[in-house]
C-alpha cells in the first residue's frame, strides 16, 4: 500500500518527538531563538497565549483575585530563606552577577560593576511576594489575600524543547494567603478545578486531577496538586499545578496576622501556575500528521477566508463579498470575545494557501469564488474533516450556525480524546505486568496500587523513567496490595512516562 | 491664615519631589521592592497598567500589528553589533553570568556553572528582534511587517524613583520593518500619535509633539520623536518615543529583502515605546495635596459605593440596594470596558473609608444610608470637587448620566492642564533671560531659537541642568536668531528641566 501523503514530515506514527518540532515551525507558532533555550513565540502561538491569558484572567478576578506586579530579580540571600525551596531550584538558576559592561583587555564589552550580592532571576515568586504579603497583612481583616501575576520566569534547562521545556517561559502564579489551614487547602483545590475546567471548555482536553507524591512535590509545599493529560503518544503532561504551602512560607517570611482574638499566627498560604507549556500540551493532544488543529475556544482565528478569483472581471464583487461576509461574522461573539476571521487575498496559489492554514490549524476555512458569490453560498472546510471534505452552506445558514458548527468541532476533539484517555489507562497488578507494560513502549498509563515508599518509587524512575504522575481525586476503586512490597495500598496511583 | 490639613504631608508647594512619593505610597499604587530599585506595583496601580494595555493594544492591532514574545536575554555579541545602540546601554546592564547556585566555603550559596558568553537582560530589543525579522523577512511580500511586544525590561540605575525611573520597568515596545524609507518614517510618526491621542483622550494628558535633538536621541536612531509632558511643578517629562531607525538596525542585524524588481535592499525599521513612567507622568500632573486624581477613563475603579448603616436593622435592606445599583453600572460600558465598581463594606469608620478612597482618586464616591434608600437618592461626590461637595442625585438620573459626568470630569482635568501648559510656556530670545529664568526656579518651558550647536546644548546642560526638550512638530512662529551663538535659526525649541 502506498502511504498517504501527509503535511507533517515525520508522522506521528514514525517519530512522535520530531513530528512534534515540526508541526510548532510548520504552524508558525514559535521557533528557537539565538539565546540558548529561550523561544521566540511567534503572532500565530502567541495569539493563543494571549486568549488563555483572557478566559484565565477573567476566571481569576471573578474569584475576588487582583493582578499585581513583582520584581524579576530576587536577592540570593531571600532566596535562600526556605531550605527545600533553594534546593528545588538551586540548579537552575539564572545569576545576575554585574550591572555594567565595560570594555575589556582586547576592546570588547565584559561585564563590570560587581554586585555586592548577587541576585537570581525569578524561578517563581514565593519568595519575593511573601516578603511582601508579611508587610501588607497585619489583621484577620486583610486576610484572605488573593493576587496573581503574569509574568516570564527563568529554569535554566540543558536540554530544550519549544513550549515544553524553555529556559524562559511565560506563566501566571497565584499567590494567596488565608486565616485557616482548610481555607488555604480547599483554595488550592479550587483553583485546581479552575484550572481543569478551563483545560475541558476552552482546550477540548480532558485530564486528571491529583496530588503529587512526595518525591514529586514542588519544593517547600505540603500538598501539590496537579492535572495531568495523555498525550497521543502515551505520555503524561504536568498541564497545571496548585500548591498547599501550609505554613513553609509563611514561616519564611515571617507572614504574621493577628486573630479576631488577638493572637498572633502565621497565615496559610498557596500558590498555583500554568505556563506556556499549556500550548505544547495542545499541540500533542490534538495535532494530527497535517499540523496543528486548534481547539475552537481558544484559536487564533476561528475562520480564514479565501476569495478565489479567476478571472478580474470578478475581483472587485468577490471582494466587496468576503468584505461583507467577515464583517457579520466579526459581530458575532463566541465564548467571550468577536469571532477573529482573517481574509487571505495574498497572491500566491489557492493550493498553497488551503495546506497554509491546514498547517496552521484554523478550524475553519471558507472559499469565495465567482460561482459562491451568485449562489449567495459559501465553500465552507473544517480542519476536523466530516466524512463530506467540503459543504456548500447558504451564507445565511452559515452566520447562523457558526457557533454551533464551532462547539461541535470542540465536543469532537473533546469527546476523542477522552476516548483515547479511558482506553489507555489500565489496571496493572504485578511488579512484572508493570514492568513488561513499560518496558514494551506500550502507549498509556498504568493505576497501579502502591504504598508510597519513596525508595522503590526512585526505583522505578531509574529502571523505566516512569514515575507517580498523581494520586487521582477520581478513579478510585478501593484498596489493595500494593505489588512492588506487598503492603497494603490505600488506592491506586497513576504512573507513566512523562513530558 | 491657618494651613488647611491635607492628607498628603508635604504639599506640592513645600515639597513636590517628596509629596509624589507620598502620594504614590497612600494610593497604595507601589512600593519598594526587597531588591534595589526594582518596584512593586501594587493591585491599585496595576489595574491602571492593565487599563493602558487594553487600550493601546487595541489601538495597536487596529493598525495591523501583532503581537509576539521575545527573549529576556541577549547575547553579549549580538548587543555589540550595532555601535552606537551598545554604547548607549552599556553602563546600565545586568549581566547573566552564571546558570546554578552551589554551596560555597562557608556553606551558602554562591553563584557556579559559568556561562561560555554572558547574556544581558534585555534594556530594549532591537538586536534580538532585528535577528528575527532578518529570519522572517525574504521578499517585498512580507513587508511591512508589524509586531509588538508587552514585556518587562531592564536599565540598572543608581537613583530609582517608583513609576519614574526604576531598575526593572513594564512596557511596550513595537518594531515594524518596510520597504521605503518614507514609509518607516511616516509609520513612526503615525505611531507618535498614536501615544498621543491616547494621552490626550484617556489619560485627560496635553502633551508637546515633536522630534529630539541629536544629543537627546536613542541610541542608533536616525531620528527620535517623542511626547513631552508638562508636570505641576513645570518640568517635563518624556512620556513616550518613536524611532525612525533608518537602517542602522538593518544592516547591523542583517534585514534584507528581496525587491519586486528582484534587487536585494535593507529594509527601513522602526521602534516605539511607553512604559510604566505613563502612571508617574499621570500622578505628577494629576495629583492634588489629598493625593491620587484618576482620569475617569484608565481608573482602577470609576465608582466606589460606600454603604453607610447606622442601625443593624437597615443593613440588610441598605446592602440589597447597594448590590443592585452596583449590578445596574457594571451593565453600563465606558469606553470598551464595563464600569468597575467597588462596595466597601469593610467594617471600619465611614470617614476612615472615604479619607482612603479620597487619596486613592477614585472619581466618584457613592454614599448610600437609610435616607438615600427611602428617597431612592445617592450621595455623589466626585474625587474633583464641583461647587457643591456632594449632591444628592436620583437613582435613575444618576444611571443615565453617569457616563456623562465621567466625561465631564475627564474635559475638566485635560482642560485644566492644557491651560497650565500654554500658561507656562515661555517664550525667551536672549542667553541672559534664559539663564535667569530656569536659574529662579520659575515653572515651565522655554521656547527658544536655537541654531543646532550641540556643544552649546551640553553647555546649558551643564550650567543649568536644562536640556531640548524637544523641537516641536507645532508651536511654529518662524525663523529667528540663536540667542546663544547669534547664529540664524530655523524654528524655537522647547527647553526644560526634565525627570
Amino acid at each position: 500500500m502506498k502511504k498517504q501523503k501527509t503535511a507533517i514530515v515525520p508522522t506521528r506514527d514514525e517519530n512522535f518527538p520530531e513530528w512534534y518540532q515540526q508541526v510548532v515551525k510548520a504552524s508558525d507558532f514559535a521557533e528557537h531563538s539565538p539565546v540558548r533555550g529561550c523561544m521566540v513565540i511567534k503572532p500565530w502561538g502567541y495569539a493563543v497565549w494571549e486568549n488563555i491569558q483572557r478566559v484565565l484572567d477573567r476566571k481569576f478576578k471573578d474569584l475576588g483575585h487582583e493582578n499585581a506586579y513583582f520584581p524579576l530579580f530576587i536577592p540570593l540571600s531571600y532566596f535562600q530563606k526556605e531550605a527545600k525551596h533553594v534546593e528545588g531550584f538551586a540548579k537552575e538558576c539564572a545569576v545576575v552577577t554585574h550591572h555594567r559592561l565595560e570594555p575589556g583587555k582586547d576592546g570588547d564589552l565584559v561585564p563590570a560593576g560587581e554586585l555586592e550580592e548577587p541576585l537570581v532571576v525569578r524561578p517563581t515568586s514565593e519568595m519575593v511576594i511573601g516578603e511582601m504579603f508579611s508587610k501588607w497583612i497585619e489583621s484577620y481583616r486583610d486576610l484572605p489575600l488573593k493576587i496573581n501575576q503574569w509574568a516570564n520566569v527563568v529554569r535554566w534547562e540543558m536540554r530544550t524543547r519549544l513550549f515544553l521545556r524553555t529556559a524562559e517561559f511565560l506563566w501566571q502564579e497565584g499567590h494567596t494567603a488565608h486565616a485557616t489551614k482548610e481555607e488555604a487547602d480547599s483554595h488550592a483545590r479550587l483553583m485546581l478545578r479552575v484550572y481543569a475546567d478551563f483545560a475541558a471548555d476552552y482546550l477540548a482536553m480532558p485530564l486528571i486531577q491529583g496530588e503529587k507524591s512526595e518525591a514529586e512535590r514542588f519544593p517547600g509545599a505540603d500538598v501539590t496538586y496537579c492535572i495531568e493529560a495523555m498525550m497521543q503518544d502515551g505520555k503524561a503532561l504536568q498541564a497545571g499545578t496548585s500548591h498547599f504551602l501550609g505554613q513553609n512560607f509563611s514561616k519564611a517570611a515571617d507572614i504574621v496576622y493577628t486573630t479576631k482574638e488577638g493572637k498572633e499566627e502565621f497565615a496559610w498560604t498557596t500558590s498555583w501556575g500554568v505556563t506556556t507549556r499549556f500550548i505544547g500540551a495542545m499541540i500533542m493532544m490534538h495535532g494530527d500528521d497535517d499540523g496543528m488543529v486548534l481547539p475552537p475556544r481558544i484559536a487564533s482565528s476561528h475562520i480564514v477566508i479565501v476569495p478565489v478569483v479567476h478571472d478580474e472581471e470578478a475581483k472587485e464583487a468577490i471582494e466587496g463579498y468576503v468584505d461583507s461576509l467577515a464583517g457579520a461574522l466579526r459581530q458575532i461573539t463566541y465564548f467571550g470575545a468577536p469571532l477573529s476571521v482573517r481574509i487571505d487575498s495574498r497572491d500566491i496559489r489557492g493550493g498553497e494557501k488551503n495546506w497554509e492554514w491546514i498547517k496552521k490549524g484554523v478550524p475553519i476555512r471558507i472559499e469565495v469564488g465567482k460561482r459562491e458569490l451568485e449562489a449567495d453560498t459559501l465553500f465552507v472546510k473544517k480542519r476536523i474533516r466530516s466524512p463530506k471534505e467540503a459543504e456548500k452552506i447558504p451564507r445565511e445558514t452559515f452566520l447562523s450556525t457558526v457557533c454551533d458548527q464551532l462547539d461541535e468541532i470542540h465536543t469532537h476533539m473533546y469527546n476523542k480524546n477522552e476516548q483515547f484517555l479511558q482506553e489507555h489507562l489500565v489496571k496493572i497488578d504485578s511488579k512484572e505486568a508493570f514492568y513488561e507494560f513499560f518496558s514494551s513502549g506500550k502507549p498509556g498509563f498504568v493505576l497501579s496500587h502502591f504504598a508510597g515508599d519513596t525508595q522503590v518509587e526512585e526505583e522505578i524512575k531509574k529502571d523505566l523513567s516512569v514515575t507517580v504522575r498523581c494520586i487521582p481525586h477520581h478513579l478510585d476503586d478501593g484498596e489493595g496490595t500494593c505489588p512492588f512490597t506487598g503492603k497494603p495500598s490505600q488506592k491506586r496511583l497513576v504512573f507513566a512516562k512523562a513530558y
